[in-house]
């Protein structure tokens, strides 16, 4: 059966291989244009959205801890803008990709992220998903928020589900759909009677509410996981649309039958509104020996040190207990297990050479656009995927390539689409395929905490305690 | 003699008097288009900046505490977008025009802060400035987040104090000019020994940093404050190139005095490098008539209770404890003495009624451009001030009312510049007249907090102290 992919790329607003020759990656920290740039170059391959990963502090793992001079001299995520800040502009000057950013629950206080989050909804005119992620690198706590302990892996991920829970409230459950009345005769701009509270008084957040923001048009952003780990699946179970994955066959296979899984059973959502992307990187050739050629200068463009430095800050490991051609054992660091075994792939344990060889994440996929699609499509063969998220090695030639040489063979075969399914529409209506639908599916857990006008105060005060009820019920159920 | 005035326009974001005819200021909070339009509307105006006053939560103290129904009611600073995503793309559909903006210091942390300043300024190439408010709502801490009590008045000032210092230091004094070599043969893209932290430890925040981002086009964007309490005016002193003002000629020449004062006492600034900027109101007619009738219009439009909604929440005052023709005390409530005498002006004790009846702010200054503009030239000889900063009662009417009135009148008169300073420039280099002059000047306190290529690491680290020490003395000389 043939199985029509959503396609997206990844860029981290930071570098890519900035050694290589023409590569501009190092624009996007200060360069608006840059963002407009690849946003219009990905819209003429159809790609459904630009995922920007981020960072809110240095990689100082290695040699560490708390070393950044090995970030900072190999260009590792440093610098960076705020990316939330370049995707209005990106999208205006587009018309139909979306744009997925990440945004981290231990960075803004949820009742003001809320407001930011509406904000890049309205002002992209529903464009937008939010990548809900946890972070990990421990110095943002002790370095640079305050010197607070950084929560461990789980409680992190408590805290990051009671915060989706505060947002989503604010942003579902405080406004129904219709309280903005403009009424100009009898001087009601918003109906008092179609505003409420959530008063959310949990474990982490006291938030009251209502927020400060009309309804935007997706009401909330398109709702993006990309954490692996067990209590990451749990989080994409009850919440994400998108799924993010990462790393060989064989232990993904079982990671997403789980996420599919409970998400049926506890959360009662249709599987098929989980949409699995895998992310890989492609070299891409108009023959074998070209891409086989690009990969060898990539290589050579390397900056040494620097897959050390991404290694070390997102594993939590130091390389430095190893010997060269020691295996590397899979290790469990602040919790985050899983990775850790992201950079294992298919040879679970390594050596260090081997390691420090291959470029982070999964290894390219090298070739035609023949090639990399046969590979392709034995990946969503094998794990029941629904699309592809692209990393990039060098900018924007990694993208150049995605967009002239493998999209058009996807086309061919059927794989991919030949124009947007809703030109100028919502990320959600290009995702589900339907015109008008801006909104969540019905069997999504938090489609009836959006305040319909079917539903006085009330009653709607009952449907959301109720819905509350019934999520943190199924969340007790996994434990 | 004739002075060059500095003339900025202000918006809240929110509504202005929505119901009256063409209004459309219900935009800003859902439409990006309305915060590009208004950009190119006052640029044609050649107004230096606009200016965007800031709400983070409902305004709930009428009839409250915590009852934000008349607000929701009258439309008042309700809904919001969060500002700071709009001016980028206004920013790049414009030339000329910067962009004030207010954050305050009780909301992002500092760390994260710092990155979205700087994403601003690299993003709008230099044309923003930070309007450094504390906040006034309580139930922004009690309501909203996590029920932590809101700090009274000057602790919010002296936290508000750290939170420059860190942001500053992250921003001027952890990279270096010259950091960012990008060097392709070595392989350096950062030269870490161009890199530093800061380590802040202090009462309320402990930042290690470096900043994640690199440095910017003005370094640290212009710096606002628009507070006229004695510990605002102490933050004025020390940081701010705009000064805001609001009020009666009375009350407002000692604080003015009393700023330039300490500044040049005990900061050591060049008064004249602190722009005196009031805020004010003013209905234009193209006949004194027409003005007249304008206001009575406006008037007419006017929501009931709107004015009274506003003014408890700004003043923290109970109307309810008075009668229509009582005379209102000045009270101090939170501290917030000043904010309350602001809408006192020149009647130190006005009525209920006649509070009521008259728009917040001071009150505005109607008739023909001839006549606005004399009445504005006499303000600038009493006050000695700079500038001007124009409210709006309807958005766009009055806004181009002054573009098409006013402005031409004070260009005639050589009190306003035909042209930007600096086409094309940064919000600094327009202010002070002087291309290339993207930082602060010589005299400002934070001007050799700056590491720039002349000091390595060791020397930079003794400068840095020295200036934070320098600092600190002249605070603790003030109390």
């Amino acid at each position: 059966m043939t199985k029509s992919l959503i396609i997206t790329a990844f860029i981290t607003g930071g570098t890519t291989e900035w050694r290589y020759p023409g590569d501009t990656s190092y624009r996007f920290a200060s360069n608006l244009e840059a963002w407009v740039e690849i946003a219009k170059l990905l819209e003429k391959g159809k790609i459904y959205a630009l995922f920007i990963a981020d960072h809110l502090t240095l990689f100082d793992v290695y040699k560490g801890p708390n070393n950044y001079r090995d970030a900072v001299k190999t260009g590792l995520n440093v610098p960076k803008a705020d990316p939330s800040h370049a995707i209005i502009t990106a999208a205006r000057e587009t018309k139909n990709i979306s744009f997925g950013v990440t945004f981290s629950t231990v960075s803004e206080h949820p009742y003001l992220f809320a407001r930011r989050l509406a904000t890049l909804d309205h002002f992209t005119q529903g464009r937008v998903g939010w990548n809900i992620v946890t972070s990990y690198l421990n110095s943002i706590g002790t370095q640079h928020l305050n010197g607070e302990p950084f929560p461990e892996h789980d409680e992190r991920y408590n805290r990051a589900t009671e915060y989706v829970d505060v947002v989503s409230g604010l942003l579902l459950s405080t406004w129904r759909d219709d309280a903005l009345i403009r009424d100009i005769q009898s001087g009601v701009f918003i109906d008092p009677d179609r505003v409420r509270e959530i008063n959310h008084n949990g474990k982490y957040f006291k938030v009251a509410g209502p927020s400060i923001t009309q309804p935007s048009v997706q009401r909330i952003p398109l709702l993006i996981q990309a954490g692996t780990s067990k209590k990451g699946q749990e989080l994409a179970a009850e919440f994400a649309e998108f799924v993010y994955v990462l790393g060989g066959t064989e232990e993904l296979a079982p990671k997403i039958n789980y996420i599919r899984t409970i998400a049926k059973e506890k959360f009662g959502r249709n599987s098929k509104n989980i949409k699995v992307i895998y992310s890989a990187r492609v070299i891409l050739g108009r023959t074998h020996d070209e891409a086989i050629e690009k990969e060898a200068s990539y290589k050579k463009s390397e900056v040494p040190d620097r897959n050390a430095v991404n290694f070390e800050g997102v594993t939590g490991i130091d390389l430095n207990e190893y010997d060269s051609e020691e295996q590397i054992e899979t290790k469990n660091v602040n919790g985050v297990k899983t990775t850790t075994e992201v950079y294992f792939k298919n040879a679970k344990k390594p050596t260090k050479n081997a390691l420090l060889n291959k470029a982070p994440g999964a290894g390219p996929l090298m070739g035609t656009s023949e090639e990399v699609a046969d590979k392709l499509e034995k990946l969503v063969e094998v794990l029941d995927l629904d699309g592809f998220n692209f990393n990039s090695a060098v900018l924007p030639g990694s993208v150049e390539d995605l967009v002239e040489l493998l999209i058009p063979e996807l086309q061919r075969r059927g794989l991919f689409w030949g124009d947007y399914a809703v030109p100028g529409g919502t990320f959600r209506e290009n995702v589900y395929g339907v015109k008008g639908q801006t909104f969540l599916p019905p069997d999504h857990p938090l489609y009836d905490t959006r305040w319909t006008p079917d539903a006085n105060k009330e009653k709607f005060d009952k449907i959301y305690e109720q819905n509350l009820e019934r999520r943190k019920q199924a969340r007790t159920s996994l434990n």
